[in-house]
C-alpha cells in the first residue's frame, strides 16, 4: 500500500538574480519524492538517468528512505539536463537549454511490488507517459496528476484521457485559463473537474493555492517569502507534502484534504529557501509543524 | 465622533463584456459611504457636484443614513462624469473619457460639526487635497486613506506627506509594488510601513487582500466570484466596509482588523454583483452575516 512516484530526474543549471549553480540535482520526481519522505515512508520512485548521475545523489535519497528500485540508470547515457534564468522578479524564467539524452526514450517500468501502491503521483510528463504508467499498476486507490502548458497545447486528447483516471489534478493558475478556455478561475474550476477529476488543486504562486472538490472551495494563503532564492521545484515540493500527508493518515476527507493542501504549501516555502533540492533535504518536523502553526495564524479570523 | 468620507463623486458610463450602462452614480465617496452605511452611521460626506446631478441619488443617499451637509452643489456647474470599458476578463480597463468638470476646482470644506469626526477616509484624491482635508479636522483618531497609480507617479512628494499623518493605507498590488518600487509584496509592504502607516492593505482582486501591522500580518480570502458583472467601485466599497466596521465597535486591535479586512472584502463582493452601485443599496444584515459565514469556511483548516 505504498506511495510511487513517477516523473522526471535531471541536472540542472540554474540562474537567479542572486547565485546560480551548475548539474544540481532537480527532476520532478526528486522533489516530489524529498518532500513527501518528511511524511511518509518508504515512497517509491520510477524514472531514468545516465550513467553520470552522482552516486551522491542517489544516497541522498537513500537517506531520505527513497525506494529506487524503479530507477533505471542507462550503461553510457547522460542524465536529462536543463538550463534556465530566472528574472527580477524570480516569477518567470526563461529556458536557456533542454538535453533530454536518456529522457526521451523514457519508458517508465514499474517494479512488481510497485504495482500494488495504493497512492500514486504522476509528475509532469508526457500524458501518454502518465497513461502507460496507470496501466501497470493493480488498484491504485488515490491518483494525484501534475501537467503543464506545454501538454495542454501539444497533447491535449492524451491528457484528457489522463484526467478521466486521476483523483486530483493539481495545476497553476494560467495552466487552469489555458486548459479551461475561461478566464474566471472559479468558472474553469469547474469546467476542469467536468474532465475527471473529483479534487482540483490551483497553485497561484505568491497568492497561495486553491482545493476546489465536493461541492466547495478551500482558499489557502502564501507563506510570506521575503526571500526566494530558486522557485525551481516549488510546485513538486506541493505536490509531494500534500499527497504525503494524505498518504500518511489514509482520511480523503475535504477537511483533511485543507490540511494537505497547507502541508504543500509548506513544503514548496522550504523549498524556495535554498537552491535545488538543498531546502528540501535537511527539515525537522518541528520546523515542518511551526510553520503549519504560522500558516494558521496567517489566515484565522473569527 | 462621526465618521467622515471625503472624495471623489461623479457619473459614470460603464460598459463590460455583459452590459453598459450611462450617467450612472460613481466616485469613491459614493461607493464608501454605502458600504459604511451598513455598519455605522451617520457618516458624513464631502463633495461636488453640478447642478445636473439627480435628487434621487441625494434621495438614495439620504435612505442610507448619509449626512450630506457637506456636498457642495455648484450652480450651473456640471458633475464629474468619467467613461470606461472593461476588458473580456474585467481585470482591466480603458478610460474612454474623463470630464473632471466641477471636480477640477473641488476644494474640501469640512461642516463644523464633522471637523471633530474621529474617524477618517481620505478618498482617492489629489494628496494635497487629502492634506487640506486633514487639516481642517480637530483631533481625528483613525485616518485610513486611498490612492492610486497616477499620484504614486505624479505627486509622490504630496503623497509621502500624507502618509505619515495617516493611520492605514489601502492600495493594490501593482501600486504597492510602484510605490515601494520593490516587486517582493512582503518586503514592499515594510518599505511602504516605513514611510508611515501604522497598518498597510494591499488589495490583490481576485487573489484577496493582506493586511500588515504590529509585525503580524493576515491573508484574507477572496470570495469565489463567477459572474463579475461591474469591478468599479469594489476598493471603495472596501475601504468603506472595512472603516465602517472598525468605527462601529471602535476597537483598534490587530484581531478587530482582520474581522474589518473581511467585512471589507464582503462589501466589495456585493459591490461587483451589479452594476454601478445598485449592488450596495440593498443589502440586509443577514446577507453580509452570511456572506461572512462563507469567508470563513472558506479559509478555516485546523
Amino acid at each position: 500500500m505504498g506511495l510511487l512516484i513517477v516523473g522526471s530526474i535531471g541536472l540542472d543549471n540554474i540562474e537567479t538574480p542572486f547565485d546560480k549553480i551548475e548539474g544540481a540535482l532537480g527532476g520532478s520526481t526528486t522533489y516530489i519524492s524529498l518532500a513527501a519522505s518528511y511524511f511518509t515512508g518508504p515512497v517509491s520512485i520510477v524514472g531514468v538517468v545516465g550513467d553520470d548521475f552522482s552516486q551522491d545523489h542517489i544516497k541522498m535519497l537513500e537517506d531520505h528512505n527513497i525506494d529506487h528500485e524503479g530507477l533505471q540508470i542507462v550503461e553510457g547515457g547522460k542524465t536529462f539536463r536543463y538550463g534556465c534564468r530566472y528574472h527580477y522578479d524570480l516569477n518567470t524564467r526563461d529556458s536557456l537549454f533542454t538535453d533530454l539524452n536518456v529522457f526521451e526514450s523514457f519508458n517508465p517500468i514499474i517494479p512488481d511490488k510497485d504495482k500494488k501502491a495504493s497512492f500514486v503521483i504522476l509528475g509532469n510528463i508526457a500524458p501518454s507517459l502518465q497513461t502507460t504508467v496507470l496501466d501497470q499498476l493493480e488498484n491504485p486507490k488515490f491518483i494525484v496528476c501534475d501537467t503543464m502548458n506545454f501538454w495542454i497545447n501539444g497533447a491535449l486528447e492524451d491528457l484528457k484521457k489522463v484526467l478521466k483516471r486521476v483523483n486530483v489534478l493539481i495545476i497553476n493558475d494560467s495552466e487552469a485559463r489555458l486548459l479551461s478556455k475561461e478566464p474566471n478561475l472559479i468558472k474553469a474550476a469547474k469546467i476542469i473537474s467536468d474532465m475527471g477529476p473529483k479534487y482540483l488543486i490551483i497553485k497561484k504562486g505568491e497568492h497561495g493555492a486553491l482545493l476546489f472538490g465536493e461541492n466547495q472551495i478551500f482558499s489557502a494563503p502564501a507563506y510570506p517569502m521575503e526571500n526566494i532564492f530558486d522557485p525551481t521545484g516549488a510546485g513538486d515540493a506541493f505536490a509531494g507534502g500534500f499527497t504525503g500527508y494524505l498518504h500518511k493518515n489514509m482520511e480523503l476527507s475535504f477537511e483533511n484534504m485543507k490540511r494537505a493542501v497547507i502541508y504543500g504549501s509548506i513544503m514548496a516555502s522550504f523549498c524556495v529557501e535554498k537552491f535545488s533540492t538543498k531546502g528540501l533535504e535537511n527539515l525537522s518536523f518541528l520546523e515542518i509543524k511551526n510553520r503549519f502553526i504560522e500558516f494558521r495564524d496567517l489566515s484565522t479570523f473569527d
